[in-house]
This record gives structure tokens, C-alpha cells and sequence, in this order.
């Protein structure tokens, strides 16, 4: 039988990784093998793309390379590790995926729906996540934690209205969607969203107890 | 006036590189100001894509991330130099353009045409070349040739049937358009290949003498 596919999202700041470790203790606890990886990146040349995304250089990449790019790095992903994983029954769970385009390229930068739609049948023909898990968090609380850790990628850097038009744009999906996407609220401690996020897992993945 | 778009294209060992030069030069004798360029590659990130492709690395691409790579690298460049180029009023000739992702990744990877042509239209609109030259040589001697100059690239490497297969691409493409395309016939010594290079063009560029 073929994994799970449950991908991670969310604007900055909103406990992604801390959430994954907390996924990763449950499918642990109940026996289930799991692939933690992320985007983009994921492989070796789905790395070296990514580098070429996030660093913060003297050119910024166009709106539409950029997207190619992505795009680019998540066919490798699929093709490479997601798949064969999927494949052999394993789980896959992923920090941010093609939500994430339409989130941040879509909404944050204003590259059209259609477009990116495009590359996603292109890219993953019928795949789509079994599970995606949202956490949304006002994104000054989330920057403000960001920034607490250190250096800023070139996302991270963009204005603070960019990162509400990604918030909203993570909401609507969330309201679309609601047969595949949990939206988690991500204010207080992180053992307070761990506690969250348990309860609302547990009803929607019949494998977890 | 927005200049004239000319891509030069063809199999390995075919003199692309000299009959630049001899275009040039014949641009130079008739006040036409160019800018000369290459893909993949021609500005800072897609030179960086174009080392990603063609590298020999331990792993390869999958065939479909290879796709996107080339076309973000072709948005760039179209983006930051080819577009601004022709809308001053500059020529730009590039060494290889679109016909070449049908001709290698359509004709030798066997990736469906259709794939190609939907990532044409997301990256150029109705951008095409005004004139394009394909350089016609039996593989088996464009690749001798080649292999006398050194090293060779990830594509240089390929079988040679890989390599007829390209071809023959590049013979469709010359066939189904006969308007936008010339096709020269590259076997003989560099300065037979220049004169018949520059019979052909006079009959097509009115600006030239």
C-alpha cells in the first residue's frame, strides 16, 4: 500500500520545524516509517537549486525564473526521494510544497494562479498532499520570532505586507480545501500548538492513536 | 524599431561558434549593432543554471527537472537581457534558443512536445526568433570534430543514436517552417560553410549587403 503524503505550511516564524519533530514522535509511537524532508531541496541537485533561491545576492532572480526554479527543484523531489518512498509504503513528511508556490509566489509576489497551476499538472500530473497541515500565526509575531535566531533568507527579508497577502492567501487555500487541509493555530508556546496540533491530527489519521 | 531576434542552432561539431563570428562581422560591415549571447546561460543566474546542466556530476538530473532548469534560465535571460536588447533597437544572436529544447530533450530525451510547447508559451508569450539558422552535419562528424577539442559535456557524452535523433528534429523544424527557418548545410571546411553562411542570409536579412 502506498504512504501518506502530508505536507507542512505556513508563514515564517510559525513552528514548522518544532511541529514536525512533534509529528515525527507520533508516527514513531504508532510504528509508522517516515520520510522527513523538505522544500525546496530535498536531493542533491533539488539542494543546489535552493541555494540559488534563498541566497541574498548582489541579482535577484525574476518573478518567473524564480517559479521555474522551484518548480524545477520539486520535479527533481518527486522524482527522487517522494515517489520511490510513497511507492514503498513509506510516509512522507514535508516542510512546505506546492502550496507554499501559490502562498508565497501567488499571493506574496503576484504571479498568476493559472500559471503555477500549469507547473503543478506539469509537475505532479494527479499527486496531491493526503494531508496538508497550516499554521497561521499573525506574521509580526512570526518575524519577531525569526528574527530572534539570527541571519534572514531573501524571503524572510521581504516587506511585512508581502508576508499577509502569504497569510491570506494560506487561508483561502484552507477554506477551499478543507477535505485535505487542517489549519492549526500557531499563538502561544510551542508546547501549547504541540497539544494542538495532536488533538486535531489524531481525528484525521486513523493510523495514529 | 525593436531589433531582429536570430538563434543559431544545430547538432555538436557543426562551427555554431565560427558562423557566429561570421554573422557578426557581416552586422559590424553593415552598422547593425548586436549584442551576441548563449543559452542556457547569458546572465549571472542562468550561467549558474547552465553549470548545473552540464556538469558531469555523479547524479543527473531527472529528465523533466533538466526541462525546467532550461526554461528558468531561458526566463532570465530573456528577462534581464534578450527583451531589454531588442527593445533599444539591438540584434541579438544566440547560440541556441528553443529549438534546441525541442531538438535534445523532445528528439533525444524523448520528453513530449507538448510539455515543451506549454513552457514556450509560459515563458515567451508569442516571442519567437526572427530568423534562425540550423547548421546541418551527419553526427558522426560533427562529434569527431568535437572530441578533438577536449573534453566533452553532459550532452556531448550522450550515444550517437541520441544524436541522430536530434537531428532529425532539426530537420523537422527547418521543414515545418520554412519561413523562419534556413538550413545550412555544415560539411566542408570552415570558409565553404562561412560562404554558403552568407549567400544564405543575404537573401533573407534586407539590411544586409
Amino acid at each position: 500500500m502506498a504512504g501518506k503524503f502530508i505536507t507542512i505550511e505556513g508563514t515564517e516564524g510559525t513552528g514548522k520545524s518544532t511541529n514536525i519533530a512533534v509529528l515525527e514522535a507520533m508516527f514513531r509511537e504508532n510504528g509508522i516509517d517516515c520520510l522527513r524532508t523538505r522544500e525546496p531541496g530535498g536531493s542533491a541537485i533539488a539542494e543546489k537549486i535552493r541555494s540559488l533561491l534563498l541566497r541574498n545576492g548582489e541579482e535577484k532572480p525574476a518573478d518567473l525564473t524564480e517559479l521555474l526554479l522551484i518548480f524545477a527543484a520539486r520535479a527533481e523531489h518527486l522524482a527522487k526521494r517522494i515517489k520511490p518512498a510513497l511507492a514503498s509504503g513509506r510516509w512522507v513528511l514535508c516542510d512546505r510544497f506546492t502550496d507554499a508556490t501559490f502562498a508565497y509566489q501567488g499571493g506574496g509576489r503576484g504571479l498568476s494562479g493559472e500559471s503555477i497551476a500549469t507547473l503543478q499538472t506539469l509537475v505532479q500530473g494527479e499527486l496531491r498532499p493526503d494531508l496538508t497541515l497550516i499554521f497561521d500565526l499573525d506574521p509580526e509575531i512570526g518575524l519577531d520570532r525569526v528574527s530572534r535566531r539570527g541571519n534572514l533568507d531573501r524571503f524572510e527579508r521581504e516587506m511585512i505586507e508581502f508576508h499577509h497577502r502569504v497569510r491570506r492567501h494560506y487561508l483561502d487555500i484552507a477554506r477551499r480545501e478543507p477535505e485535505r487541509c487542517l489549519l492549526i493555530d500557531a499563538t502561544g508556546s510551542p508546547d501549547e500548538v504541540g497539544r494542538r496540533l495532536r488533538g486535531a491530527v489524531i481525528h484525521r489519521l486513523p493510523e495514529l492513536q
